[in-house]
């Protein structure tokens, strides 16, 4: 049975950089990016397509309701898409999974552990300025834009609430340090492992 | 530098076996109720009068208002008692202190670790009626009765939020089974300690 680490994370709370370094510590394969392009070509859109229209639907309910075509709308198509990659990687490989709402998506997965990472939005502005290279004029406004723009795609797709304790298995608070962070969860991970 | 470990918990979580086994298994000392009693002979006060009188103040904002004798109101004593005796622990051994906003008293301690415990309510259920023995007709609302009354406590003494994960650096849930619980938190705490 494979282990599916899923990663749900705050805007610069450095839940991308723990996903991939926690990957390489455990020896797992790390996806988050690949899985737009993987899906973008499983439904025949060109990943271009998928990025413009896979979360700006979700943050309108009305644009959202079924056209006159019938069809189903582009995000949901693209999220379904999504989810039937998630599942293959799933039963493909240890891995770690970033975004996509992948905890729910496995929620049945029987070797599944979700993971929340967040951090004081001190940290994260500071993050942002200094790590991501974005400089915004009102970067702690910016970072919650971020956070909505992520609990708003969540929240809809899925009917959780993004950011919540009760939907993870664990929450961790990134202010420790990434590098610890990573540990951590790793030392974590090994005893869920054994347990499986 | 000692490590202290505090634990808040959702009622019927399994919260304070937890820690009570993380404690044995880390080698720490462990501390819930003791604290009442410490704090009880510290102030003057019986363990009757303190465990009367700390909780159901905080319910009560007109009551808690300065009263004629210009003291403070005995929760807020008996909080005051409590946190000083939080802290000499603190300086005393490493620990595992469950409850008493712990968190929030040693809020400034550089090798603190803070964690929240969580599960789903059904799980909570079966717990409080299988392992607490507790046979109450409406066992979700007892338990939602349970954790208002903590969350009111925590909150009117800290102005921080209960429960939410942005308070602690690490929140688990307890579904996972106790004594996993126990072993992946004791994992992560050594990768903590080794980098203090």
């Amino acid at each position: 049975m494979n282990t599916i680490i899923t990663i749900a994370r705050e805007y610069g709370s450095g839940g991308r950089i723990i996903g991939k370094k926690l990957a390489k510590a455990l020896g797992f394969a790390f996806y988050d990016k690949e899985l737009i392009e993987m899906a973008a070509e499983k439904i025949g859109f060109s990943t271009e397509y998928v990025r413009e229209n896979e979360e700006k639907k979700a943050f309108s309910f009305i644009s959202n309701f079924y056209g006159v075509s019938g069809e189903l709308p582009a995000s949901d198509r693209i999220f379904i898409a999504q989810s039937g990659v998630i599942k293959e990687i799933a039963e493909k490989e240890n891995c770690v999974i970033v975004g996509r709402c992948a905890d729910y998506v496995l929620s049945d997965h029987p070797c599944c552990l979700n993971i929340f990472i967040h951090a004081p939005i001190e940290d994260r502005a500071r993050r942002v300025f200094e790590e991501y290279d974005e400089d915004v004029p009102n970067i702690k406004g910016y970072i919650q834009k971020m956070d909505k723009k992520r609990s708003s795609y969540y929240n809809y797709m899925t009917q959780n609430k993004w950011g919540q304790a009760e939907n993870y298995h664990l929450s961790i608070n990134s202010s420790l340090g990434i590098d610890l962070t990573v540990k951590m969860i790793k030392a974590a991970v090994e005893e869920f492992r054994k347990n499986k």
